[in-house]
């Protein structure tokens, strides 16, 4: 059957073809340890599946405003606004069925076909996506290597906006790499985004996923709040995967675009979810805290395991889900020269599971070494050290 | 700030501005008949309620495959190959968080910039908007009033197929004039999709708010299983208008690539309103009974006074939540001409809130009577009569 043409400029998050993976090798019995999952395998709060459970019984069945119920709108407003020190209120928010959706939205409110974006690779396999799916010009930067862990290569991001670029994605504690800006290279972008006149799409899904120190937002800075759109989502914080909760934060006049798209795609998000939401924000933040201490405590027992393996080297990322050690030499001891190689053999040989740095966007030109992906969130402390073990006796055999 | 030039494209449902409207002035203390809303003001059944509860707190929290959950999608194909007699699997079934993404995402997968697709006006606003939006001409087609109800202007739709329309947009049931096909009607309609190669969209929202008889679907019909794409939505049956859960159903390719919008524009649809999903369709169906009497009652109560109302004329629905009376006689013996001010003063008059047709696409050229849509699907019996009997009034003072 003919189909419409821009289908074939539609990606995918490869990454799902590791799950599937993985589950056809644990149905044939083989033990996998989970690394490869974004999710994350913790309980929702109580006090928020008690507020969703209050909201379904007292009706809060039917149909609600495209742009979001109003309490919930304020508590984003509200919360938002003091951890960013800049000032919201309800008029700057479009609650969505996730995070995601924010990207698509933003995408067709905001870019005309053949406008340059700029987008991280290693980087979340949507941005890429949706650009070229709505005729954008998806140009990458990458990151380098330092001691101080991976920085912007803003040479990659200049010359982007040498040839044209309108709009930049940014994803501070980034997935899949973990890294984070400095103040000062943070400072940098806002500068390069306000004398070049950039709109700037802040992806914060792990803002509020923090482990030590305080979280920034690129928003925070002079004249940014203006020219950039948060991507905010329940999802990581509030251990909400499942719930599809998220929200556009910015500009009244772009979230205005956004809420007449949820008019039109899909009227509006899950109705009872969103006090669920409400609950979320306003309640006891104990559940919250006990979710980024389990999380923590993973990140550092992993890191000290890796830390032990001859040939990886791996940074220590603040806030996330995720580490992305450098595997160069490990692999090359192990006689792999293809990294899909080293992942299928790992996989197959230990049940160990995790994605390449290949599921995050192309491989650029100046790349000479290997990296993966290993999330802590979907996967227990006592899997993750066993999980990490077997990878470091494959490795060291 | 500079948006996107296709937000200019983008049309919406201007039905929420009567809903606005209304809003303001109950607050001002006006007793409102809300006959403009099409929710539902009834509970969703317990049997669904509890199987969200219990999914909930079982740990369907985190993300599901993209295209839903095998059991739903399960349920789904054998739900609906059961009641249109032919056959789909899983396969033909995506998950969508509502009824209104199959539109949206249909026409991404299917339709070219430039393409003509035929669509019903009056009709749901968000056919003609998408169309537009996505770069298509949208083509509308009309009824014709006929003793036996509204049928299908076949001139207007040969019109468009001339002029080389390959898609169509069919509500049977249809929102807003309860306009439902006769066998033969479907079959001409379905005959000319075969010679003429369209391929068709059906929504079917309706399909399973049936007051008497069968219900029949197009797709049913010779060779149109492969060419057609089902709207299904558990908002209307089953009571959940807030709980935005639907699912797109037709041919595996398409389904294919609507599910790999899923995985670009929001991942998932909320998981354990899945599970609620399969509840409601394998559970037992006592409670959809009860929700289809009540608002069969309400139909025949409002029919029988819309009857007893000089200058006004109304069909009888066999399925849906609107009558779509003819008040052109008695807007004359009231003194007015234009459709939206005589709207706006029944509401300020009466308190009587309902859309008129204009609410429902442009006007066509060979239009001479006005109509408005009265749903019943929100208010209750006792203020469905009250509402009614003052409107009656204000009519013949």
């Amino acid at each position: 059957m003919k189909l419409a043409d821009r289908m074939d400029c539609l990606g995918t998050e490869t990454a799902f073809a590791v799950s599937a993976e993985a589950s056809s090798l644990e149905e044939k019995g083989i033990k996998i340890y989970p690394f490869h999952l974004g999710d994350i395998n913790l309980e929702t709060p109580k006090t928020i599946r008690s507020a969703a459970l209050k909201a379904m019984e007292s009706g809060k069945t039917g149909y609600c405003p495209a742009p979001g119920i109003i309490e919930l709108r304020e508590a984003l407003a509200e919360d938002v606004s003091a951890s960013r020190k800049i000032n919201y209120n309800l008029n700057n928010v479009s609650v969505q069925s996730g995070g995601k959706p924010v990207i698509s939205k933003f995408i067709m409110s905001k870019m005309n076909p053949g406008d340059r974006v700029l987008y991280p690779n290693p980087g979340y396999p949507i941005y890429e996506s949706q650009i070229e799916f709505h005729g954008g010009i998806a140009h990458p930067y990458g990151y380098l290597d330092t001691e101080d862990g991976l920085v912007l290569d803003f040479d990659s991001i200049e010359q982007g906006i040498k040839e044209g670029a309108n709009i930049i994605f940014y994803n501070n504690y980034n997935n899949p790499t973990g890294a984070s800006s400095s103040i000062s290279e943070m400072k940098k972008l806002a500068d390069l985004c306000v004398s070049n006149d950039l709109f700037l799409f802040s992806d914060e899904a792990y803002f509020d996923t923090l482990f030590e120190g305080e979280s920034h937002s690129i928003v925070s800075m002079p004249n940014m709040r203006e020219r950039s759109l948060i991507l905010y989502t329940f999802s990581k914080k509030f251990a909400m995967t499942g719930w599809r909760l998220g929200a556009a934060i910015g500009p009244s006049d772009v979230i205005d675009e956004i809420s007449r798209l949820n008019v039109n795609d899909e009227s509006c998000t899950t109705h009872f979810v969103q006090h669920a939401g409400v609950a979320g924000l306003k309640g006891s933040q104990n559940e919250v805290k006990e979710i980024i201490r389990i999380l923590k405590e993973r990140r550092d027992l992993a890191i000290s395991i890796l830390k032990t393996i001859e040939g990886i080297e791996v940074h220590t990322p603040v806030a996330g889900f995720y580490l992305f050690p450098k595997i160069t030499e490990a692999m090359r001891n192990r006689g792999f020269n293809d990294l899909e190689e080293f992942r299928k053999a790992a996989l197959k040989e230990t049940g160990v599971s995790f994605c390449g740095r290949h599921h995050f966007g192309k491989p650029l030109d100046n790349e000479n070494d290997h990296y993966i992906r290993l999330a802590f969130s979907g996967i227990s402390k006592l899997h993750l050290e066993e999980g990490l073990y077997r990878f470091k006796d494959w490795l060291s055999p």
